[in-house]
């Protein structure tokens, strides 16, 4: 997230890359290979010096184009003394590295869900978890809303989850909620409408307080997912008065970014957004803790399912799937075809 | 243990297959493998639901045949969405699961030896201690005594037995003790005879004890060994009056299984039982605090064994054997012959 | 280190041997491989028995020359009952083993570096660090001093020694100091002059205390280098007045033997030394302290630069050498000229 890069270098992982994230003296944005070209030391435990980076070990300096452009007590630098350097941008309240082929680059076009926080007032909270699992595996569990209620039954599961849901019956055609969703600029839109629930506490909580109350009863709740392949994804639950337009609801946004670091390890990123309340920061603080501690729910789950597999992948057991794994299913082939049409060469990633 | 399998499930490792086992809301005992059918995650990190057993992660839930039986918010039940079930039985105070091909289950007639604890008054306590070695070392460990000076000095080792040792003269045939061993039931039946000795603390004082007094000189001991093979054992101390019956002695037993759970893990399950003083707890708790710290001791060697080894088995390094080995490689073929008989198909393990 | 070495048997592991060092009742050193001819357990948890060591699981005995001499409750010791035995001496204030084939062992003449301490009036304390990286990497580290700046800033390095330096000018031609390095007894001496310099901070306050003052303002600095292969290393650091002889000034020796262990970690021993007061043990304290935080700050560097590298050797990685480089280059050839020489018999090490 943009607040950890700063003058001292971080090391992050990105697929299977030791990379490197520094701001120079005046600022710029910096990714490296996170390996002297010397005598293959960590740059990120080297220090900024001025623009360039230099080397902890021998103090060997590298400039933001991965040259190698000091080498203490010697004039000449050695033919190729320089380190891979990635084409970086900060944009949407997000760090954006190509990990792929320079000449392709797309950061110019970062994914472009997350542009709205641009306009209008938000107040917003970064939050970083690692996961020891294959990314896939996040996002098959954040396409799929039906662990809600097994996972995060005292947090975002609704009290009366279970009682409306109807067992033998499509989700779609029960009752009290409706279920949509459509392929939309290469991604996923989707959304669940629920009428006159009593909804999860933190919902419930954010929208009596509002209005100067402690609780509520039955409110209406929308929640829309967004989805854009690899791994970008917009979380956006809205409560609202029966029958009223979500205009008039608490809109609480959660941005999530999925970056894999390894086969078997990945990044989760992600910010809380508000704009019904964008001068208390109270509110964004109680909404960002309320979404941390479920997200680390997800977290155990997932990297327990990742133990099972030790360092195996889903296709590699026998398994069987349920109707709700249908949209995470769409997400895979989504990112399939990316892959596929790059032919091999990895796709933009955030860090 | 008995007790460690209740509501909650418990998530253990045998012969390599991972394990969830619990206990139904109507008291069944249940062994299912520790991996939902649907997206692998661990069923130990669910609940049991009534007869079933539900996923942590979508709810899914598993009857004790192992068949799912609810997918939350879906009428049809996926084909082949199973798991794995292992027949179970409680008996003896001990669990027993069949890992084998399911038609040859022996369940119904689980190693009897332990069966005695049925008639008559005893009082008993458990214990489990995991050991990161190959479950041979273990069988070795209890088959050769000669340890019990080394690795025991302070705790099983009885003070003067080094003394009374004479060096250079096969154990049979050593004046103060005498040897006996002889194949039975499929397995070995062994005893070692002292007269006339000072024994090790813990029989000294729990003689002593039940006597009223704080301390005794010279006794009789003897030590009774039952080994059924893959890892059923009984180590069962008398200490008498001299020239007393065994039966008027204090007599503590100490059953213990050994179950693999890796090739270089297993557990240690052992069940510390005395009749002398059935209504007396402390008795039980004084042997069983007794046996826990020299169960230990024995966990420290064997784990430092089996790290010199690698991942390796004793016949991949050159070594030498003593006369104290010979019952340890009759235990070693009695289990080679039962693995040979079944063709392959592993035994009834305990849990 | 000599003082490690005592009754107490100490378990060590030299060029991928597992070995177990004490001394018996009579104070004789012996080295032998940690591993009991019988069942494999280490030695290293057994106990010294006079001129014995007893394994610590059935009691077996081995002498000093590795054989079985001793088996409890037994009058035959089986045929090829021993461990392999190693030439050990001590000398020079180190311990010396000899790994190779005994018949060609050179234990009788340790390399001789050290050797000076015997004569004179000297005051040491000895230090031990494990490093989890190839040796070879500590010798480069230590052959390369443009690493002090940058590893040592607050340490060993120098105030004003990035100031003094003349980028893109050889080290050698520097104004305020030289460089000189010849090849002696089949290793390399280097020494480095500074004249009226201001020193690092650790050498000024020891030759400042010398003369009753708390602090100096320039002074002259000699770094005096030693370096025999495989890894034995005597740094030695001289400060005094401007103008003056080294004899007349503050004189700290380091000696350094680097041992490998596995491939990528290694035994780091240091010593150090002073003569100037030598009955002034806080002298020696003062000195030991400093090359302590110095050589952790080396550890710290060395193990990020393996991390780096996996279990890969710096020649796997495309890199770049610069001028510094030089010696280190000598010291590596100088190694493999040793190897070939012997023909793949390992060298001597030091434990």
């Amino acid at each position: 997230m943009p607040e950890e890069v700063a003058a001292a270098p971080l090391a992050r992982r990105i697929l299977d890359h030791g990379l490197v994230l520094f701001r120079t003296g005046t600022g710029r944005l910096v990714a490296l290979a996170d390996r002297c070209a010397h005598r293959l030391a960590p740059l990120s435990v080297g220090c900024v010096a001025g623009e360039h980076l230099r080397c902890g070990y021998h103090g060997a300096e590298f400039a933001a184009d991965g040259r190698c452009v000091v080498v203490p007590g010697q004039g000449d630098i050695p033919q190729g003394a320089r380190v891979r350097s990635f084409p970086i941008l900060e944009r949407y309240g997000f760090i954006w590295v190509w990990m792929g082929e320079p000449g392709l680059s797309s950061l110019s076009q970062p994914c472009g869900i997350f542009g709205y926080l641009e306009q209008g007032d938000w107040s917003t909270r970064d939050g970083y978890i690692p996961i020891a699992c294959n990314y896939l595996l996040v996002n098959d569990n954040l396409a799929d809303v039906s662990h809600t209620e097994f996972v995060h039954a005292t947090t975002l599961g609704s009290p009366n989850a279970r009682a409306t849901r109807k067992d033998g019956m499509p989700l779609e055609q029960q009752g009290q909620h409706t279920f949509q969703a459509e392929l939309r600029d290469g991604g996923i839109d989707f959304c669940i409408r629920f009428s006159n629930t009593r909804v999860a506490q933190v919902f419930e909580t954010a929208y009596a307080r509002v209005r100067g109350r402690d609780g509520w009863d039955t409110l209406d709740f929308r929640l829309e997912f967004v989805f854009r392949p690899p791994g970008f994804w917009i979380f956006r639950p809205i409560t609202m008065r029966s029958g009223a337009a979500p205009e008039q609801g608490v809109q609480l946004d959660a941005f999530i970014v999925v970056t894999p670091a390894t086969a078997t390890t990945c990044h989760y990123f992600h910010k809380s957004c508000q704009a019904y309340a964008p001068r208390d920061a109270e509110e964004t603080d109680y909404w960002h803790e309320q979404t941390g501690i479920a997200f680390r729910e997800d977290k155990a789950i997932l990297e327990a399912q990742q133990r099972n597999m030790g360092a195996g992948d889903l296709r590699d057991f026998p398994h069987v799937s349920f109707q709700g794994d249908r949209l995470g299913f769409q997400a895979r082939r989504l990112i399939a075809d990316l892959v596929a049409a790059e032919r091999g060469s990895p796709a933009t990633a955030a860090v």
